[in-house]
């Protein structure tokens, strides 16, 4: 889980990237301590700077592609979820 | 190997996570103490808060997905089991 | 490459696990200096608590598996040698 | 997202990195101070020492392959985009 | 990118490791400083003690496999090229 704090702007970069978000996450623990260091991800449903979000990597991310096709998509990190609240 | 922590609640997602539960794990080591940092991971043995559990990371977390269909599903981490006891 | 401190018990668990000894390594470097944290593995060599073994994790991990089809295969590390001696 | 620091040189190599530029990365945060450690990565955008980029491991990076079969390269981190700047 | 710093004895292995040479890799940054910890990968190109080498993990590391068969072995890292020289 992580925290969206920004986004990146990309005109040069591969096919399968144009359209789409790209977003900056911090990654946090549920107390909203911040953990290791930020990265970025494709965003699939709408999430916005300041929201804690669900973001998966690898060929999970892969599979929230909206092109449909996960083995011409190089992204490797998606937002696949937007947190309402954590429970303990 | 984790202990459940918390749970998270997402309204807004990806389609393959509508239904399943979605806890946040801390990682330990044997002997309980914390590692890394909290992740989130799907729940597909009926793990409760506070339980100690073998979680996995990657494709095999989707080959535990009840829907059937890895490759539909976003998610990268899922807990496969509770450990009733470490020994060593 | 990591040393065998224990082992876990599961009872409650993916089908794809049962009959399998899932065993606690601490890696380490080949001066015997710990590394990282604990991490669950199945083994496939027969490793015991003490001995020195080479892990690998993901869809090589999988590869191993006796079941023979690493697509129902949840696990993510598996001890796939035992090693006998570091050379330098 | 990381800054490109340098490239190395190969000459003994996979036949699948033969005429490939092999750029050095150090990760950063979108702030720019530096994360984690180098590492290399294949370039498929045409990016050049001291610009920042987007880069990714794993299936991903091989999906940009241009040689067109990911099942043949054994890359496993690519450039895929130069990053024209952050918005936070 | 890493430093050769040693090899591993395995007798009792996974049947595809028979025949490979396993070595102990330094991760390094392009000044030559260590980072993170030792891993063992399989050697594709002659690499010897106190080379400079570029290795990948997971499904990249199989690519390069010389038995052909990615999907049979279990090894999770490979040294895929020999570094003559890092420019910057």
């Amino acid at each position: 889980m992580g925290k969206v704090v920004g986004s990146v702007v990309s005109t040069q970069k591969d096919p399968s990237l144009v359209g789409r978000k790209l977003m900056i996450i911090q990654p946090i623990n549920a107390d909203g301590q911040t953990v290791r260091h930020e990265e970025v991800a494709a965003d699939t449903v709408g999430a916005g700077i300041g929201e804690y979000v669900l973001y998966v990597r690898g060929a999970g991310a892969r599979n929230s592609s909206p092109q449909g096709d996960p083995h011409a998509d190089v992204m490797d990190a998606a937002i696949v979820g937007i947190i309402d609240r954590f429970d303990s």
